[in-house]
């Protein structure tokens, strides 16, 4: 198991952070996804075996947010 | 040329219409886009040689949001 941390821009209210948060969550081989509105953090715990960190910020950037790791 | 009105649910503020405004006028063969976050409505033209209704609610669906047609 993974965890990573993900920078999300683009959200402006908590319609859009816990939209990232179910989106990434439904993503097979995704076991946890805490998402931030503030300060744009996605916290996410995965199975490397069934799901890489590509299919992760593709899931967001698809749903029309940037995304970037290192978060820092 | 086409025109629809596709119904949108789920979103919340401003960002969430303003991203899926930016998401339908991405699809190669939208012309134009136009999205109401009240009372939830996207008017899209299109060139139905080039994009289809399917491809207009999938790119919306993926940004966790609910798409329907016929609007009413």
């Amino acid at each position: 198991m993974t965890t990573t941390t993900i920078k999300v821009d683009g959200m402006s209210c908590g319609g859009c952070s816990s939209r990232v948060g179910k989106l990434l969550a439904e993503l097979p081989g995704v076991t946890k996804a805490s998402v931030e509105l503030e300060p744009g953090l996605a916290q996410v715990e995965f199975d490397d075996a069934r799901v890489d960190l590509d299919a992760l910020l593709t899931v967001i950037r698809d749903a029309g947010f940037e995304a970037r790791t290192p978060a820092a």
